[in-house]
């Protein structure tokens, strides 16, 4: 599905015109990625489809994608000095994780590097309080909210409850929100700055990708059914494409189009949704990068979203985001009671399946909850996928011996 | 296609059984490749969803294949020495070209390490002359052969030609081969220890690729139609599955198990094969790897042959060979009269067409005939990829500035 020009976003600042008449003929492109975990390992792995020179900065230098780029650069992504002295010579950079320095890529943008996302894109999306700020201000739907900065604050909402508390800054992988369902659980919020969000009657949880071209086309992926496991707040496994009423995938389509429009930058958009026991649809969180919930487009769909992000990095035209077959995920995570050197047990049973992919991330400890790797399940049948997704769940488990 | 134990093959001298046990919960393999090239590289795309810890060898510290492993040695791998110490350490060790040093892969193979393929069997392929004589001996069909040891040898064969001259050793890509029409041309023969086969009345090349693994187990990829540039004795285009009559595909099949069967050893091989005109068919030569007629299964197979290659080097089950959809190849071959810093020129052309894969092998330099790269093309339509394969050839070029 293309949908070239149907709005409009922001001319860039760094004119793309001269960039795009050189790449006919350009050498090679000199791309960073902040952050080397494996959203980053998976990103090198389809850039060695593209000529492009790649440079990865994070602190371990045994990280996932530590070993797959062409120069690694030991450093803290958070810090100042380091993302901006690594982003100096280069020509374009792109994030696998939000919690990067905002000022160095605002600097290096104003020195004519391209940042994709773009630092006001980043710097909405950063903070909750900013991101759900953003969503009201749009009129995009999301579920109501209010700020806190501290514990405190709490005991004025009870008329809130049952409500998300979410940390403005840092929450990741399920970290950094507290369900607050009573007045009692008030003691468990952060007294930190936060948001307080209306739980919303969830029937069903949707992610949508969406990619943006420099000159502002789109293209969007099919949307995914998110299952959750509501015990460690992460993914269960995932569908794609979402079996939805008619109404709730278009509304859930023109939703993460407007959000992805308004935000005003090139990149990979991952717009998560919730679709209510009324199918109306609220987005719940933007993610501005490759993610999670897009990882069977590497094996389901012509152009995967990390082929994908490249197209955008390279200033190419997009690829092509239908799917070739549906597609399940099941998360490979830590099992509980289990930290240090990762053991895969299973392996073999998963791999004597057939049509399943298997994506082990190279991290060399595993801990409790942590993602360690995801499986890909190709079928037409949704019975099989869901068949094979419950005995992969069953079979491979990550452990330390 | 599964052939679980249809053959025998040998037992393998360090006893699989205790590392298949172990695999269940053994941390990460080291596993070596000689040779730094696109093979190379496209084995540690794949090599990327397993948990191995990868080491390459190759002389040229910038080849396609230095930057995606964990660890890159710089070395000769026709020499002794160097292949010795790079693998003493190693668990297993594969090869991406033919040209590397037996002697140290056998002393390796004796001390322990796994050597796939195994070195008794790259010694037959290595060389032009044992390969034909292992057809005759194994009543493989493959065109009539005779010896040559230098170019006045040639003279007693005027009754062969036409035919094509076959250096023994170290020939690639189509260099080391020299088409004998006429007795005028024998003067352009090679004056070292050769083949002549005589020509075969070629109505199809076709080739087909056969893993096995360590057990004995095998599974065998879909015949490759390969179209061929008479001039550059190039591949021109690729179609797989291969159009062929259910005679000729039978026959295929069962000549390319064969010869994978006596070859005795685990591994990816590549069985190129001739169909004449009276639908007979021959082996032409077999590659003991990886190949350039297996590039389409990273995107049209359910595992690849690069997959496929890491569940016989990590001695996980084999994977699935057949296709999601038929496809096409185009190689990127670096355009006559351009030497230098190679330039794409097309790829945006290239890139908007739908359901294409661009596959840049990332080296810095063109020369004329160079392999610079691949592109693949997915459809259920046959028209539509002769289609695309011919607009591909026409709009992408390798030159030099």
């Amino acid at each position: 599905m293309h949908f070239a020009n149907l709005f409009y976003v922001e001319a860039i600042r760094n004119s793309q015109s001269s960039i795009r008449n050189c790449l006919y003929l350009c050498a090679m492109k000199k791309a960073g990625i902040l952050g080397g975990g494996q959203l980053g390992r998976m990103l090198l792995q389809a850039a060695a489809n593209y000529p492009v020179e790649t440079f990865v900065l994070e602190n371990d230098a045994d990280c996932p994608a530590a070993h797959l780029c062409t120069h690694f650069t030991k450093g803290d992504i958070t810090n100042f000095n380091d993302v901006y002295n690594f982003g100096k010579g280069l020509d374009v950079i792109t994030i696998e994780i939000e919690s990067v320095n905002l000022e160095a890529l605002e600097k290096l943008e104003a020195e004519g590097v391209a940042v994709y996302p773009k630092p006001a894109t980043l710097k909405i999306i950063k903070s909750k309080i900013l991101q759900k700020e953003f969503y009201k201000s749009n009129e995009i739907p999301s579920s109501e909210f209010v700020i806190t900065n501290n514990k405190a604050d709490l005991q004025q909402f009870s008329s809130f409850l049952p409500a998300a508390h979410k940390l403005a800054m840092g929450g990741y992988d399920g970290k950094g929100v507290q369900l607050i369902k009573t007045q009692e659980d008030f003691d468990s919020g952060f007294d930190e700055p936060a948001v307080l969000e209306k739980l919303v009657q969830i029937k069903k949880e949707i992610a949508i990708i969406v990619a943006v071209a420099t000159d502002g086309e789109t293209v969007i992926y099919s949307p995914v059914d998110m299952v959750f496991d509501q015990r460690l707040n992460l993914l269960s496994y995932q569908l794609s494409p979402a079996e939805l009423p008619e109404k709730v995938f278009w509304k859930a389509e023109a939703i993460a189009l407007k959000v992805v429009k308004q935000l005003k930058s090139p990149g990979i958009f991952a717009v998560e949704l919730f679709a209510d026991t009324e199918d109306n649809v609220w987005v719940n969180e933007t993610a501005p990068r490759v993610h999670n919930s897009g990882h069977h487009t590497i094996e389901a769909c012509y152009s995967s979203q990390f082929d994908m992000l490249w197209r955008v990095l390279l200033n190419y035209p997009l690829g092509n985001p239908d799917h070739i077959l549906p597609a399940a995920i099941v998360n490979l995570i830590g099992e509980n009671g289990h930290t240090g050197p990762a053991h895969y047990e299973g392996l073999n049973d998963v791999l004597a399946m057939d049509n399943v992919f298997v994506h082990i991330y190279g991290k060399a400890i595993t801990k409790p909850g942590r993602k360690m790797g995801h499986i890909t399940i190709l079928s037409n049948e949704k019975q099989e996928l869901l068949h094979k997704a419950n005995q992969i769940k069953h079979a491979l488990k990550v452990i330390s011996k």
